[in-house]
Formats: C-alpha cells, structure tokens, sequence
C-alpha cells in the first residue's frame, strides 16, 4: 500500500489529519497529487450521517497533479494536471455506461468517497488528502487556461448543473430561472448565461441581487415577494433548483411555462406534489446529479473557452472545520476550495 | 330558457331522467342535439363527491348534430355533425389560450358539467342530456368518416393521451409504454401504434394481451411479473400511465429511459417520489389532462385520416346505471357510450 495524509472524520472530534492508505497503482490507474479540493452540501451531509463505523474522509471535486501511471496508462503523462469528480469507477458495460452515463450506471457507480472499490473491496476514501489513486478513465485533463483552483468545483457543483442544462437544450431563446444562489447556483447562472438562456435568479431575499446581475443574470426575483413570484407565473422554460433543504415545489413549478422542466437539483429526498401542479402546463419535474465522462470533459472545455468558472475562497486545508461551519449557514460566495499543500507539513 | 331532457344526480337514488334547462343561444352559440355521449371515469367520481347542493348532470365527450345557430355564427350550419368535450369555453386572452391550450386556461376553462358558465354564473350541466347548447369555438366539426358514436370518446379520453403524445415527440424510433388497458390507454396504444411507435402494453395480468396486440402493441408486460419489469427496465423513451387509482410509481419510472418522461394521466391526485428515482437517468416526471383547440382539431383529423377510433360498448341512456356500475369493475373493452335518442321518449 501506499501512504499519504489526509482529513478523516473521527466521530465527535470533526475531521482530523491522518496517515491514510491508498492502493498501489493497478495497470490503468494514475496517482494525483491533490492540490485543491471544493467543499460540497453532500461533505456535511456525510459528516452529519458518519456512523463511526467505515472510514469517512470527504471530497469530491478536485483537481491536482499526475505523479506516476500504472504500466497501461495511455491517458496521462506525469505533470499533466487533472480533475476528478464524485464518480471514480462504474461497470462500463451496462446501457447506461455505454451511453457515456456512468454516473447512472446499472450497478452503480463507484463513488469517490465512501464507496466500494469495484476491485478489491474498500472504502473509498476522498479529496481531502495529499494523494488520490484513480483508475485514468474517471480523471479529466484540465484544459488549458482554468486555474486549478477555480476549477475544482466544476466537478461536483458545476457537472450537476450543466447536465440539465444541456439535456434540457437551454441556450438562446431558452428563458432559465436558477432557484438558489449557492455553490450550484452560481455554477448554473454562469453556465446559463454563457450558453446564452436569459437567466433569472430567484432568492429568498434581496441580498443577492448585485451578485446576480455580476454573474450575468437578466433578472432577480425574491421568492418572498408574492406579486414578483405571481408576474413571473409559467414564464420559465427551465427552471433549476439548487435549494438543498426541503422545501415546498409547487411556487417553482407555477413558474415553469408550457411544456417546461423543473429540475431539483439541490434536495434529494422525498417530494410530494398533486398530479394536477404537473398538469396544468403540461409541466415536468426531473432532476440531474453529477456526470458521465462526455458531459464532464465537455463541461471542462466550454468552461475554458468561455471563461467560465465558479467564485471561489480558498482555504489552507487546515481550515476545513472553519469552512464546513461556515458552510453550513451560507456564509461563502459561493465555493470553498482547500488547498492541500499544507498536508505536506502536517504530513 | 330552452328545455331539455337529460339524466340528473338525485342523491341517494343515482341518475334519474329530469327537464333540464338549456340557455338561450347567445350570438355566438350554438344548439346541438346530443346523440352520443361517452362515460369517463370522471363522471364516477363526480357522481360520488356530488354534494346534491348543486345540479350535476354529468358527460363531457359527446357527438351530435348542429339544431340551431346563434345569429353571428360563422363556423356551422344546421346538420353539421359535431363533437364537444370536456370544456367549453376560457378566457381567450391569458397566455395558455394565446397559445392554444384553452385547457390551460389562467382564469380556469369552464367545464362542460359542474362548471360555471363565464357569462351568467350558472352551473353547466353535461351531455347526459339531449341537448346542449356551447360557445362555437368549442365545438369540432366531425371529419368524414368518423363514426359518432366511436368519435364521442376521443374529445376526453383520445383528448388526454393524445397531448401528451404530442408533446413528447412520440413517433417512429419512439418506445412507448402504456400502462393500463382501460378507456385512456386502449385509445394512447391506438394513438401510438397510428404515430408510428413502437408501443408496448403493461398490465396487471395476462388477460388483455390478446387485445393488446389486436390495438397493435408489439409487446406486453405483465406488471406483477418482476422478471417481466427487470428485463424492461429503462427501456422506455415515454410511459403513458393510465391507471385511475393511487398506486406507487416507483416501479414506471424504473422503465423510463435516460431524459424520458413517466405520463401520469389517469389518477390525479397526491404523488410522492424520491427525487433520486428522478436523478438516475434524468428521469422527467408529468402529466396532462384535456386538450386546447389546436390540438383537438387536429386529434380528430388524426383519427379520420388514420382510421383510430376507440373500442367502444353502445347502450340506450336509459342503461346509465348499469354502465356506470361495469365501468367501476373495468367490465368494458373500452368505452361506453349511451345512445341518448332514448331520450326522446322520456322527455
């Protein structure tokens, strides 16, 4: 085995540093040097939820250096740099693996955290730590000119946006509305917007209305506010919810125009709706979550050619409790990434 | 006040013949004797949550012929032979009407029973009766060669599968499912087939695979058989989903493919899905119910040139309660219409 260092939860004591083990390199693999990795709803969800019983180290959206490749790597060269998601393995064979939708695939897709090799059997452990080993075909060259910082979360908030967008054929003429300004938010107004949708923003209060309109949105409604929410009824193509909470769909879906998706994107539990909220308007309810390796290389492209990419505060990794607190109540605009470099030192 | 004849909700004793009156015709009205009424699993449920406070008389898909114009009546001539469905009139200027779907209507289309009429205030009562009198827009000539008998059941249940077949792009290269072999889903495979799709039935039992393949489904799948459901899984670009009573929906959405869409037109009220069974394939979840005036024209026009017309059981009006009594155990292949020219002789 190999050894490097990384945040693992330990029960009450929140993340702490320690020696974790990765897999030597399988014929395939290559080795990142992780160098920054963003923080995610489903990294304080996981927290909350750890049992004690497996080992929890979060991260999933990361971006680093190639260090060293199996014998059959043709993918990479060591110094390239690259980008994994929250998909590191998957079956490859199954309709949806080879329709390029591994993260829906039949047997389902490894995760990179918390997940269970497909070859040996372990936990997965994730991007919060100096070194990932990764089978080639789940990394992502990192296109020329996105900062590898910036870029991080493109792999997690960023694909779970750009996949409904994209099924969802918005760009010009589409009318887009994004519910939320968050992490995913922000990623969708900024893609909306380059993929040329008018795109409006809908937040809880006015708070963000500046922010909105620096991200290219056209319009901002406060979901309070019951006369805009009334004005902007069915006048939506597409409208995307990255409120993580549960929350009630039916103002949402009154927004949505004939023929339109509501795509929740941010909450994964249970939802309830009456059949006729979906009638009137012949209106459709979805939902995407993360990527399959076409939709991901191509997020990474249009990314770069349209200067496409999240706001981001970097963190020393060392600050992860900070970050996941703050986090919690919003207080970032609108990613945390860490930077891992300090775990040479803790190391 | 015109009078008429018509079967009217008293209470506990069901359906009984009574005088009903008709209004005047209004410029734009016309009068239509009613020969052909199809029954809808609406009329059951109206029958049963009626409150006797109000007159219900019920029937909204019927077929006759044009009696009498009202003076600024372009569209027909008397002896026109027309078809009326289950609304019958809308604002005419909120977007959805612009748009064609009346049936969307922002102010509420007025239905043609139980509804309340835009310009007196009075409750509409349905084409149990022997005449009806409607606004001309919402009346449909009957192309040639269409049966009016056969014809009545397209302007509610051909109406509601048909929209959603439209709207979802079904065709040739299209796999379309059909849950549920009752009224709606005999006449969503008819549509189907007619469209060029590749059209499969899924029902509880083996009984109507006969019939399935007579409508011209390729395939059948037993729902209660799980091996059947496994082997079918995601293999759907759209399931039409038609069955009238609360049931889980978990098990359609399993055989929706990547960005296809679950239907859900028979059972109209509360759903709860995980949105993860949405997410895993981007699955859309939808419904529609009725159908605006473009698309109504065009169902029929469909039909004729197609020669897709519903299975249908005749019987006297005067059989009402013991059609409404077989319909409630689905003892019909598909649709009963009542012949009202009974009604002649009670009034």
């Amino acid at each position: 085995m190999r050894t490097t260092t990384g945040w693992q939860a330990t029960g009450a004591e929140g993340l702490k540093p320690a020696r974790l083990e990765r897999r030597e390199l399988r014929r395939d693999d290559i080795a990142v040097r992780v160098d920054y990795c963003g923080l995610c709803h489903s990294d304080l969800q996981a927290l909350h939820n750890h049992d004690g019983h497996s080992p929890l180290v979060p991260g999933h959206e990361f971006t680093g250096v190639v260090s060293e490749l199996g014998p059959e790597v043709t993918g990479f060269s060591v110094g390239d740099t690259v980008a994994v998601g929250n998909i590191v393995d998957s079956c490859r064979h199954c309709p949806m693996c080879r329709a390029g939708q591994e993260n829906f695939c039949h047997e389902f897709p490894t995760l990179t955290y918390g997940g269970r090799d497909r070859v040996d059997g372990s936990t997965t452990l994730g991007g919060f730590s100096r070194e990932y080993v990764v089978r080639e075909d789940f990394a992502y060259r990192l296109p020329e000119g996105l900062d590898p910082a910036a870029a991080a979360p493109l792999m997690c908030a960023g694909i779970t946006v750009w996949e409904p967008l994209r099924a969802l054929d918005v760009g010009p003429g589409k009318r887009v509305a994004v519910v939320g300004l968050g992490g995913l938010g922000h990623l969708a107004v900024k893609l909306a917007v380059a993929l040329g949708a008018t795109t409006t923003v809908i937040s809880r209060t006015q708070d963000k209305a500046d922010d909105a309109r620096r991200l290219g949105a056209q319009e901002f409604i406060v979901s309070a506010d019951s006369a805009q929410m009334t004005a902007a009824r069915e006048s939506f193509d597409v409208v995307i919810d990255t409120v993580s909470a549960p929350h009630d769909l039916v103002p949402y879906l009154r927004l949505v125009g004939l023929d339109g998706t509501l795509s929740v994107v941010g909450y994964l539990g249970e939802i309830t709706v009456e059949v006729t909220d979906l009638l009137i308007g012949r209106k459709k309810l979805s939902s995407a979550g993360s990527g399959g390796r076409p939709a991901t290389a191509e997020l990474l492209q249009f990314c770069a050619d349209n200067a496409v990419l999240p706001d981001i505060e970097v963190l020393p990794s060392a600050e992860v409790a900070t970050a996941l607190t703050r986090m919690e109540r919003n207080d970032v605009r609108y990613r945390f990434v860490l930077d891992m470099s300090d775990l040479d030192e803790a190391g």
